[in-house]
Parts: structure tokens; sequence; C-alpha cells
């Protein structure tokens, strides 16, 4: 079942109320849906600069000069895909873990069984949510979901000033959890300097797999494709930190790295995913205050949008 | 029937999809309505800067701050009116003439023959289409409405490059089409160079009632509150060119007039008009791409608020 | 014992590592010192946007141009007192209660027992400590501190999300904990819609003088010098939320309300309290991020320098 | 016969009277004209962000630091060309037909025969004026004449909203009028998702030549060299649309395409066409209100000086 | 003889060439010439922050929106006064004296004996120079000008780091060679903390009359208004520094004075100067890297056109 | 001895006074220093914007988030090196070469013999100091420095405007002087018009090698590391001029060079230097009122860290 859009005869892109790609709220749907994209407004677990709790809506506004037609795909995404808008999930500013139970809880009610979510965050906590919702709907299956983790940063940092469950720690409390397979697990675009090699140490010792951003530069992205191959259709989930691509090309995010991927290298990587079987994605770390023009929610909403064209891709081409 | 909000225990006021003040939208809404919010994001009736047309987005998106009690009225204004957002209008870009038309249209579609609209802007050339709306709802009564009118401009030029119906023209219109009575017509907050004085001499001889910003300087708000005093509760409609405004004020429009009212005296100005029974009212010429800190827009969504104000004044105290 | 202060000739405005006002560190000073002022670098308080953590860098930099002659006051305030800069307190970003008390120890520890303590925040919440520290340096005086409150908001909100620390609860907790005198506490500059009426409520019945922006439009500052007139000279404290100020004057915070002060307004109100003894003093919600040109910071540097000068002049007039 | 320049001794770069390069006006200039460079400013063709009207004006002013000698070509472009600034051309901007037809007049009365003209916009609607003018000047070829487009769109939409010379149609309205020879027109730096297919298609059943975005990664300027070498030295004209530059190296522009060319690489596509017979040319779409520090009218002077380069070392090395 | 301007019909507001005003270039114009307004794109006079060189530059664009009718003032200006743009003086800007004396003898050079000159700043340094053209060409009447003097700052510092020519010293030097009469000078808005009280001592002994902007607030414009009466007709002088406005109404200058006039205060400063016989004037301290949105620039637009006004209403009103 | 850090558990890195890096002051050590680092804030050596007077605080400021462990050269540089901030040289801002000899003395003032020093500019004149220093440091070897020169221009224009020490002449000055050995001197990155060919020519005659940005699109930095493999270990100084960097990833800057370096090419320029002896080196030309968001400032202080890298790579690899 396509999805619908407004006719834009009468109603212009810059017009009417806002949702991502202009796709029909969630509640104003029927029928089953492929796809719930969501928002996770919430910041209070960086370690640095926050704000990234307006990234949703800044997501949302961008999105509505997001088309619908891939030129590179030859795919009319809204006819491939059935996807609605959910609206944001409840925070609860002051406390970190209930935040982010109360998110994972909320992306487990959308849609049907058959629903995947794709949420727009928020500080990279918010992963911790959605990934675990993904792993939930999958069944828990042990050992954890595989896992394309596109970063500056590890974010295998153990704890921060006493809070485990901060922006820099997803990744090793999802490990600890069984959520995540450590060892079926790429970070991609890892670079700057470190405040110490620990988070480094843990994410090498647990069999992540890592390909810094000056590796990358000689490989280009053929160990994603990789990556992909080895999964062999295998459910699988992508967290996209919106600070691996330069501070210059996405300055709206609050723990910037020098030096990163440019965002037509940043659509690439997500194309090089081609095959993936997604279960579940994130797109996290806008930070709308300290995004000039725009740029930086407008690159996210295209690669919320390269995303959902793996899943189409997927079911076209098998 | 009070207007319902998101609980904000779980959807902060930057969670969520935006509606105007976070109202309901019109489509969620069931019974009668008191006021239907709606935009009309149109601009190219401008003579010179544009992008007044994602004026309505912007001022919505500054509305979510908008809090409901007011500390000055002593007055819950949830509570008072029954509000909705309608959305945006239809517009044609390209013409002119089609889209005040069908903007009037889709204003005349709203709600219940009760329901009365609030039109965000856009440039100043659509308050043609709601003040239409307004009329016609009132039954077009011969004479016209009464109109309270802020800007720094007359806009009573009979046409720019060949076009009526451009920004600069609304009120030779309306009151050659005998919408809005120009013998009850007060103009307020004009000031800065005029091309020349041929828009000036219209006003002045057909009965207009100026009040340039220098004079307000000296009488202060007292010539509205005569004004409104004189009308003895008819229905009379106000229309609010962001442009009145300092423009260090409220930078984001597209021909800023040095030197006129501060954000609080704006809002003063509408106070002053207590008393009155506003049967439509529109704030226009809010262009966000000059909007530095999204002062102009917040402010525009207060004046909106304090408009709703007045209605739900006259109805408490008579 | 006058600060001393680089030698211009050498060292322009634009040079040199930056202390407030380019006063000395106070690890590099000897003897008694008359006002210590540091930073609290905390915003976890916060009900909506987050980022006043870079405060007391952003105040630290535009004091820069800060100079020590008044003109107004024909006072050199550095011949009149010694000042030092003390750095920033410590402070636990996940933990908003653990944080306020740290800072409050932080400054109990500056200088010797005469020394009064000047917080540059950081969120509202952070009055806390500076306040219980200057009423415990005092003695901890039964019945409380009188306070001088300048604010858009009353803050005091018994919670908000769970939290009894955050930046709208202060008073409320420092009149519970007899820190703060309600009865001896006048809020000005109050404004804005506000979410419900139980703020209010709470103030007025525990006799909280509030003088409205609305109000004080009427008034001017006379309410402010009858306030100070009737302390008497007791030891009072300052707290000076810089949102009381219009957001296109101070752009630069979390919670703008439409309307304030002007720059100069508000520094005729610190001077309205001329006699005052004040003990310990604040200036916060200083948010660097929306900061256009720096205008926030610079005019929270000259409130902090005109707070100072209160003191001065005290000690120089009686 | 060089053009002059003010003599910089007296005059810096940031000081006089603003014309494009500093070159003189026409009026000033006596004698054969090889360039005429003029501006168009002309918006109302937009289909989403208005405010290219205002690119000229940035363009000259950016054009202040253009300095005369290339490095890259070793070649005093003020020495080799006779060039002038003559001004903008008269627009109407409520009526799009009649203002590209005014245009085109206005860019065909400039110098004499030999006169070529460089146009800066406005939106792309204007190059069908200066295209048009092109085609006049050198007999009206039947067959019309090759083009190379440079663009993330491919501006063959045959109307929107009911317009059939909007910034969408330029070039399916020349080729309508036999001016542009859809056989020998390369469309180059295509990319982002479209509103549907139908302009692909147009393109593709025309002959149009295209070169996605995405396949110059692979192939480079090769195609570029390839298709200037098959015109053998016969009139060419080219179009620059700057939105083919990725929005963060020319954020200033209406419809930005995420991920296109770099700055460098956008003069390198430039240097590519060495050899062509350009009789006219055009840079347009730059939108100053997003020009973040003026990068994208930097980048627009630099092309046309490129372009003009073209022309010299034609003369030059044949 | 009437100002000519573009014909708007043709060429709108934001096309064309700049010129001040759009007023005729001066080399353009036959016959004699009121008012010869001109750019000193100078800034090495400054002690803090440079830039002010692209004021002049700011200027000219900010003013292609400034009209020509004076509705204060019933005044068309153009039909009152021949003016024209004599476009930019020359600077050598390594070399403060050199540079002054190289403008002083540009504006001598402009026009017939009885042009006058308007400079547009630069540093207030470059005031030194257009006061002295305009005492030359009143005969260097003993005892100096008259001067009106709108600034923050009152610019009599001997020397700043070796430099006597600097922007903190014009009218201490003016004042030693007699071209200024510091007995019949009046420095208006002076405010904000003093590096020390040397500057002060200097013009309170040489009987310069100093209205601090707090006395202002008391006496309004009153002190003006006596001031110009008392000078009967007699050719007098007024510079006005930017800086005297607030900062948050001009942020686009260097040394930034928080608290002083807004946009309308200013204008109603310089209309209390009715009667006046201005003989030349300035603008000076328009530093556009700071000038959020142009308002800085708009506002000197419109102060250089109130000051022409003062001279047209002079010759109207005798 | 390692470089002593604040403790990131009180003070995170929005927290406290600013040096360098979070460094030590110098003035708090003991012991030997391998780097001071210090600032240059002087901009009267400019040809078109100022404004590099405030890089140096600029820098620092950006440096706050710097972290020591570098993940590309597994390196903990606070472990390898002793470093300290040595705040800004003297200053005087009127006069150039007076200036260039305070800072060349203030730097061989700091630490001992051994200290190396890393100068923050401040605009390219100032390089002329540091440079000298170092040589001096070196025990002023005949035929000069070998020198590694990042930058889009050439600086060996003789003089501007009749100054010899201006930001045009650094290079010029020291061959002149045999501080600097041309014939082992590597200017990288040239791009860009110029305004004459004669600072090429110096340039070409004195044998300095040039490797033009469009040149090393072709070499990479193969030609970096031969020149450094040539040196052979023997002490060489490297300056680093920010506008080498493309104007988009490094807006900072006063003439702006369209299409240079990315970011992370700028790094891998400096990390081709592995080897080098590096006695000394700068980075110039940061303007912090045109750096969009800070990304200058960061870059620069990131290059400042891989400058000191080098240094930490040579002592431990040899």
């Amino acid at each position: 079942m396509p999805t619908p859009l407004p006719d834009s005869r009468i109603s212009p892109r810059f017009a009417g109320l806002m949702t991502f790609g202009r796709y029909p709220r969630l509640e104003d749907t029927g029928g089953p849906i492929d796809w719930a994209i969501y928002g996770i407004p919430y910041d209070t677990g960086v370690t640095y600069r926050p704000g990234t709790r307006f990234g949703p809506r800044a997501i949302r506004e961008a999105s509505q000069y997001l088309k619908r037609y891939s030129i590179v795909h030859r795919l009319d995404l809204c006819d491939a895909l059935t996807m609605a808008d959910a609206g944001d999930a409840p925070v609860h500013p002051y406390h970190p873990k209930q935040t982010l139970d109360a998110a994972c809880g909320f992306a487990l009610s959308l849609g049907s069984d058959e629903t995947r979510t794709l949420a727009l965050g928020g500080d990279h906590s918010t992963a911790y949510s959605n990934i675990k919702a993904a792993w939930t709907r999958q069944g828990k299956p042990s050992g954890g979901l595989p896992l394309l983790h596109f970063d500056s940063h590890l974010d295998t940092v153990d704890s921060v000033w006493g809070e485990k469950y901060g922006h820099a720690s997803p990744f090793i409390r999802l490990i600890e959890e069984g959520v995540v397979d450590p060892r079926r697990m790429l970070s991609v675009g890892i670079k700057g300097p470190l405040t110490n090699g620990d988070d480094l140490k843990y994410a090498e010792e647990h069999g992540v797999a890592i390909l810094t951003h000056d590796e990358w530069i000689e490989t280009g992205d053929q160990p994603i494709v990789d990556f992909v191959r080895r999964l062999e259709g295998e459910a699988a989930y992508c967290t996209f930190d919106i600070d691996c691509v330069d501070p210059v090309f996405a300055p709206g995010t609050g723990t910037p790295a020098v030096g990163g991927f440019t965002s037509h290298e940043a659509l690439r990587l997500i194309r090089a995913m081609k095959g993936v079987n997604l279960v579940g994605a994130d797109v996290v770390e806008v930070l709308p205050d300290r995004d000039v023009m725009g740029n930086t929610a407008l690159l996210a909403a295209h690669i919320a949008f390269e995303l959902l064209c793996l899943d189409a891709l997927r079911r076209r081409d098998g």
C-alpha cells in the first residue's frame, strides 16, 4: 500500500502541518504500516553540549523538502513502503533510565507486529531504546542483533560522572544485556582525539570491528559491503550518529570531531549496506541551535530516506 | 468547552507534532469551535523582499512555548475558548487574485457559522482574504467592517508594477469593494519615508484615521481606546502587520521601517482594544529567513494570543 | 586594597588569558578579598532549552571589555573593592541536588570570612547554592535572608517531572528551608503567560511581594527603592535572572518571555537598590548558543559590575 | 584592449562604488566590449524558497575581492578581455514571461554585435532570457545552440501550478522553441530525490545527455571534455545553477540538494570545458539571505571568472 | 534642482548598481550640488574591534531601501536638495595622519564652493577629516566650528599606544587645532564605564557641554533644542557615532556600550536639531561584520537622511 | 614529565578558566617545558579584512574540547610532552615592526633554552616574530631555517601601501634577513587569482618550491613527505595559514580563497610531515567574527595538536 502525500497543487512543500516527509500521522492511518517514524526528544545524556531535544522537530521541518523518487535507485519510496509519523516518545528529562525505558515501550506500541521503527534523536543514549525495541520485536534473539554503527565515537565508555545510561555508553549497556552482538558489530568513522583509550580497549576486547575514518580513507565502503554480505539477510540494526559527518557538513551536533565524512559520502555509506535486512534504525545527535542553515537536519532527513530505501530495495530486489 | 492540550508530563513543549499553541487540529475536534487558526503561506504579493510563505510554519513553531494562563488578564485562555488549528489555506504562488479567493473560500469553510478565523500570513495581501471571509460571515454588512490596522505602511497604493492585489494594496481594494469602512478604519504606527505621498492622500481623502508612530509617541494608546469605545460592540476586524514593530524587535519581515514599537508596546496596543468584538483577525508579514533567534515569530504568536484573549475577555466581562 | 588589572599598554583588552573583568585569579592573590566571582556551569535544571552551562565562560569573555570607572557613580570600582575570579564550582551534570550542594560548598570555601560571593550561572537552580552559602556565611539567621529577585518567572513551582531542585523551584526550596524570608522577598519583572496559576498562588500565599512587568510600567523603580529602605542596611541577597530582560535585548536565554526590560532599564533596576547591603548575588540563565552578537553576556557582565558597585557605594557613602 | 581597474594604491578592494570585478560600468566605456556582465534580479519563478532577486547585488559585492591574474591559467584576465558591468535588466516581478522577454531585449541591447553576455541570476527561469539573446545574436541557428548545463535539477518540468515559465521549466521551453538543441545538451550534476520521474523521462526521450552526480563520482570530468571536443569550436552556451554545488559549500540557494560538488570541483568543472567557444553564459540561483558568510556569492563570482577565462584562453590558445 | 532617482517601474529597489540612496554619482551630475555624500573606508584608528572599513559599503547597500518622502516632515528630500554620491575617499590603511589628510583633501575637492559634505565612516578618527574640510570651506573661522556630538564616548583621549590620531582622540586634536570650539561643543549620550577619568577631565576643563545618557533620560531632547537655538543659525557641524545607540539596536559597531538610545530615539535626536545650519556631518563606526540583519547600517542610512532633511527644512522654513 | 590537566570528574570541558588545551599556565609550572604555546593578538598587518586580533582567544576557547589521546598515532600527547600556555605576546596595534620585535622578544623569553614555541595568530605578519625567535634559539644558523609553509598566498609581496611588514610580506623579509632559506622552503596550497604575478616571480626566482592546490590535487602529500625526508632531521619550522583551507571549512579568515583543503586533508598535510624536527610553528589568520559555529578555531586547535604530535612522535619513534 503506498504512502499518501498531500496534493502539492494545493499545499506546496512550504505549507501545511508538518509530519516527517509529509507522511500521514500514524493515528490517521488504517491497515498495516511498514515503518513508523518517531522522535525521542531527549538530551540529558550528553557529556558536553546539550540541545538535541529539539532534533526531532528540526528533522521533521527539514523533511518537508524530501521528495519521493530516488534517481539513484530508480525507486519511488512512497509507492514501495507504507510509512507513518508516530509523533514523539514520552520523555522524563531528569531521569535517563526511566526515559529510555519509556521510549522503548513507546516503540513497541507502534503499529503491528510487522511494523519496524525508525527513531529520530535525541542524543545517542536514545539508541538504547529503539535497538532494544527492535530486538524485542525480533523475539529477543540470544546473542543479540548485528549492529551497523556510524559515529565519530565508540560510545563504549562505562559511565560518566556516575551515570551508566548517558550518550557515551549505549553500546556497552546493550552488549552487557545481550541486545547487541559485539562480534557482529561494525563501528565506522571513528576519529578524533579520545579522552583516554579505555573505550577503545573495551571495544577491541569484545570483538567490535572498528573502521576508523582514516582507515576508511584507504578502504572506502568495501568493509561495509562485506559486513552486510556476511549477515546473509539476517535481521540487523543501523544506528547513525550525525557527528560521524564532518562538523562543517553537520555543524548541528554537540560533540563535533574535526575531519569526517562529507554529506555525499554519508549517503553512500548507507547505500553501501544494500541488501541488509534492517529491522530498525535511528539517526541521532542533531542539535538545531548549532545547525547553520539547517544543513544538518536536511542531511539527517536524507539519511533516514536512504535507510528506508534500503528496506524498499530489499523488498523489490530480494 | 475548553481547548485540550497535550499532557506536559509526557510530552514537554519541545516534543510532539506541532499545531498552533499545541491546540488540536480542527479535523480532530468535534462540536463547535470558537476560533479556527490557519495559515496563508503566500508571498508573491511583495514589493521588496519575499519569504513570508514560511511565516505560518515559523509562528506555529514559536507557539509551542505559548502558555495558557495570562497573568495580566488573570485568564486561562484555553478554558475560555474552544480553539483549533485548521492547517494552511490553499495557495497559487503565481497568481495573486486566485490565491486570495482560494484562501477566502478556505476561511469560510472552517467550523460552523459561529466560528471566527485568525489568519497567519503570509504577506499583507492575504489580509484581503480573511477580512472578506469575516465580512461574509457577518452577512456582508453594507458599509463594510470597522478595521483596526497596525502597520508601518498605509497599504493603500493603487497598484505596483501593474498588479492590483499586491501587499501594498489590500485596503484600497477592500474599501472599493465595500468590505472595509474607511471612515471606521484606524491605521496605527505609520512611519518611515514613503515612495511618494499618493497612498497618504488616498487614505486621508477617504477618511481613514491615521495615528503615525510619531503621533503615538505623544498620545499613547488612548486613540485606540477611544476608537473601540465608539464601536459600541459592533463586529470589527483587526489586522496586524508585524512591521509596525521596530525591526530590531521584529527583524523577520520584508519591508522594515526604522524606529517602531517595542514588543511590549505591541502587546499593549492589542490590550488597548479591550472590549472590541473581534470577528476576525490576522498577523502578517513574518519572514523567518530574517528572523534572528525567532523573536519575530515568538512575538507574532503572542500577538495572536492577545487577540484571542480580547475575545475571551469580551465573553467573560461582557 | 585595589584590584590590580593588566597593563593595557602591553596587553590590550583583546589579549591575554581571561578572567572576569581581567581581575586576578583568586589563587594569585594574597590578603583579604571583598568579592569572589565564580561560575556554576550547570544547566540540567532546565524545563525547556538547555545550554547555560556555557554561561560563565561567555560572561567572562564579554567582561574583557568591562572598564573600571563608572561615570554614573563617579566611582573607580577596582580602587574601591578587592575582587578576584575564583574559577568555576564543581558540577555533577546528571545530579541536581549533588551539584547544588557541591557548588554551595565551593562558595563557602572561597576567601575568608568577610569574602562575599557573586555567582555566574548556569540555570536558575544554581541560585539555591549561592544564596544558601551567603546565608550560611551570615550565621544562618533564622527567618532567612531578604531577597531581591529579578525575573520573568516566579520560580516557585513545587516540582517538574518529579524533580524538586530544577530551575522552576529554587525559591520554594529556599523558603521551605528557611534560607529566604518570603515576607521580605520582592519579585520584579514577572511577565508572560504561565502554565497555570499554582506558582503565583504559592508566592502570594507566602507573602512574596510581586511587581509584575506591567505593574512596573506604572510604578517605575520606586517599589525597589522602598523595599531597600525598609531593610535598613540588613544583609540581603540579589538574584538576577537575565530573562527578565526583553528577549530582544537578551536573546541568549532558555525560557524567553516576550516584552521585558531594556538593557538600560535593567541597569537602572540595579542602581535603584542603592544603599542595600548585599552579602551575595548572582546573574543566571545566560545561554550563549542563542546570544546573538553576545549582547546578553555583555549585559550580564555589566549587571555584575553594577551589583559590585552597590557594595562599593555602600562602603563609600555609608 | 584591457579592462581598466581602480588604482588599489588609492582605493583598496574594500573601497569604492561596486561593479562586477571592479570593472568599468558599460556606460563609462568606449569602443568594443568583449563581454557585458549584467544581473537579472528576479525570483518569481521559484517553486520553493524565493530571494534570488538579491543575487546580482551579492555577487557584485563578493566580486570586489576577485583578483585578475589566474595562477592556474597563467593568464591576466583583464589584459585578455575587455569587460564591463551593464547593470541590471528590467524586471516585472509579477509577470514571468514579460520579465523574461524584457531581460532578453536588454541583453540584446548591450554593446555591439561582437559583445557576449554573462548574466547573473535571479532564479533559473532567467536563463531563458540570456540563452535566447545569445541564440539571437548568433543569427538564430536552426537546431538551436549546444548547451552545457550544470545543475542538481533537470529543469524540464512542463509547468508548475499552471505557470510555464518558472524555474523548473526553462529547458523544456527553450527546446520547444528551437533555441537549445537537446541532442547537444549535457546536464551535469543531477541529484537528489525527484517529485516524480516526468522531467527525467522528457529529458531522456529528447536526447539530453545526463551525467548525474553519482555517475560523475565514477567518471570525473572526462564526459565534459569529450562533449566539448565534439563541438569542434561551434558556438555554445553554459548555464550554471549554483545548486549543483553541495549546500554546505553553497548554502545560499532556494532548492538545496544534499551531497553535491565542492567549490574546488565546481571550478574544475568549468576548466574542463577548455576549448569551448562560449557565446553566452549565466550563473543563477544565488540566494543571499541563506548565504552564510557569503561563500555562495564568492563562489559564483569565481565561477563567472572561470567562464570568462575560458573565452580568454580560446582567444589566446586558439 | 531635484535629485533624480532610477525609474522604479523598471529598476526596483533590489536592482541596479548601488549609490547612496540611489542618488546619481557625482561624476554623472552637472550643475551645483548641495550635498556630496562620500565614504571613508578606514579603521586603523580603533582601540578594540576593527572592521568599519566596510562601513560605507554597508550603508550604501542599506540605503537602497531609503525612500524620499518624509511623512514626519511632509518633505520630499529629493525635490528639496541636489545630492550626489562621490564614492570613497583615498585611504592609507597603515598611516593614520596620512589617511586623515588625504580624506580631508578629497572632501575639499568635491563639487563647488557651496557643496556641503556628508561623510560615512569608517572609525571615528575620520571625523577629523570631514570636520576640518567643513571648517576650511567656511574660511577657517577663528574659534572653530560649533559641534553637535552624539556618542557613547568623549573621544578626548590624548593618545593610545603612542598614536595621537586614533578614534579615541579626534576632538582633542580638533580643539587643539582650533577647528572645533569646545565651549560650543555638546556631547550627547555619553555612557558606560571609562578606562579612567582623564578624557572626562579634559572635556570638562575645556568647557565641553556633556549630556550623559542617564542625564538625557531625565531631560529629554530639550538641551539639544536649546543648544541649537543659541547658535542662531551659525554654521555648525554634526558628528554621529552610531555607538551612542544601544548595541541591541546597533550591534554593528566596535566598542559597544550597554544601554543607549533606541533607533527611534536616535531619529528624534536629529530632529531636535531643527533649525541648525549644518555645513557638514558624518555618521561613523558602522561595523558590518557585527551587524545582525543589517539594522545598524539601515539606521545609519536613516540618520544620514534625517541630517539631510535638517538642511532641506532650513532652506524651506528658513 | 607529563602535562597535567584538570580533573574532568570535577571540572568538565565546559568549566573553568581557559588555557590552550586546558594545559597549565606557564607561570604555574616548574621545571623544563617542551613547548610553550602563546598568542599574538595582532592584525594591523592585513590588506583586506581585519579581526584576527581575536584569534588567540577563539582558538583557546575551541581547544577546551581538545582531547589528549590520538587514535591515529596511538599517542597520549600530554604524556609525551610537557606543555604550557604562556598567554599573549605584547602588541603595539599602530606599529607593525615594533609589534613584531616585541613578540619575537616575548617568544625568546619563554621557558628555557630547550623550550620550543608555538604561536597562535594574529595575521600572518606575526609569523615573522616566531620564526625569527626559533632561528635565534637555534643559534642563528647561516642560510636560515628550512620552512614548511601552508597557505593560499605566497606572502612574498615586497610591500603594500608603503608598509614592508604587513601580512603579504613576511617571507620576503625573512629571506632578506637570512632567517629562512628560500631553497629549502616549500609553499603548499597556493591558489586563487593573484593581484599580479610579482610575488610569484620573486618566489620562483629565489628557489622557493611551490605546490599549488591544483598541483596537490594530482600529487597528494608525497612532495611534503619527500621534502621532510631531504631535511634529514635538521631543525625546521612550520607556518600554517588557515586560509589554505577551503573557506567553507575555515570561513573565519580575512582573505578567503575559493576551493582549498578540507579539514581532514589539512590534518593529513600535517601528518605527512612525520619525522620532521620542528623547532617552532604557528597557526595564523583565524578571524573569529567570520567563524560560523567556530569550525575555523576548532580546526586551528587540532592543527596545533597535530603539530605538537609531530614532535612527540619524533621523540618516541626517533
